[in-house]
């Protein structure tokens, strides 16, 4: 017994990102119920050099999408990176969602075996098998960015628990 | 064409496992290097009450650990939680890695459908499949104190980037 490709990357995309959504949510009303400007949540950032919370949330979509498709075989929609607001970054996250709600359990069939080019024709170019692909870059990419905008929002003191970051499935 | 959920639970920890010491050894060196109190990384945290360092890397362990154990069906080793230094730590993860890897792949067929109850007869009892108990909550967790321990230490100034939180495989 064992189970497939899909069920190891769309269903847990699709929870990351609906959690994402309730504490972006929460996140937003914080900042409204105790007049915080929203921006001092958005442009927030562990350290200087790291991505704010807006940037986090769209590489967070990214690669839901990227890995989902690729994995499926198919063209991921463009998103351009223009989220500005608590309201943008949930259509961002709608969007994703709705991309790999099209995605299809049989599209996944091999995709195990699947050969995945990242960058392909330049120098940080890297090959991938789709199991590894998924199981030792995408799934930690991903994870990685939801954990973070969860954290940059911890930081900064919203009220937000780690069954918010778990969800629902 | 499937994946085993072998493949999709040890070497994942695994590759986390030891990304987060290698982490730690880069941290520790840090430290040393700028006459920084161990115990300032050790203890950091990202909201007062957040985990501090310690107890992420000690939870990350247990997860790993804990759902490697239950999939397979055998009893964890059980890990006192007194590391009281980067020396400590790395014992732990020394012996989380050591622990996952006496598991073979053939234990955990038929893992999917087993049913997992966590906190048995509590009021805070769950079940869960294996499927969903490694898809929709072991992953999460294990990632979320993986990253979270990252988290502290960049925001603290550690020179990491993630390349190293990735890892090898």
């Amino acid at each position: 017994m064992s189970i497939s490709i899909y069920a190891v990357s769309v269903p847990v995309f699709k929870q990351g990102l609906n959690s994402l959504k309730e504490v972006l949510k929460k996140a937003e009303a914080h900042a409204a119920a105790r007049h915080i400007e929203a921006d001092a949540l958005l442009e927030a950032r562990l350290f200087p050099d790291m991505f704010h919370l807006i940037r986090q949330v769209q590489i967070a979509a990214d690669f839901a999408k990227g890995v989902s498709a690729r994995l499926a075989g198919v063209e991921a929609p463009s998103h351009d990176d223009n989220e500005a607001n608590f309201a943008d970054l949930q259509v961002r996250l709608d969007k994703t969602l709705a991309f790999i709600a099209t995605l299809k359990p049989e599209q996944f069939v091999g995709a195990e075996t699947r050969d995945i080019v990242l960058r392909p024709g330049t120098p940080k170019e890297k090959r991938f098998t789709g199991h590894d692909y998924l199981l030792h870059y995408g799934l930690q990419h991903f994870f990685f960015h939801i954990t973070t905008a969860y954290n940059i929002l911890r930081h900064n003191g919203v009220e937000i628990g780690k069954a918010d970051y778990i969800g629902t499935y």
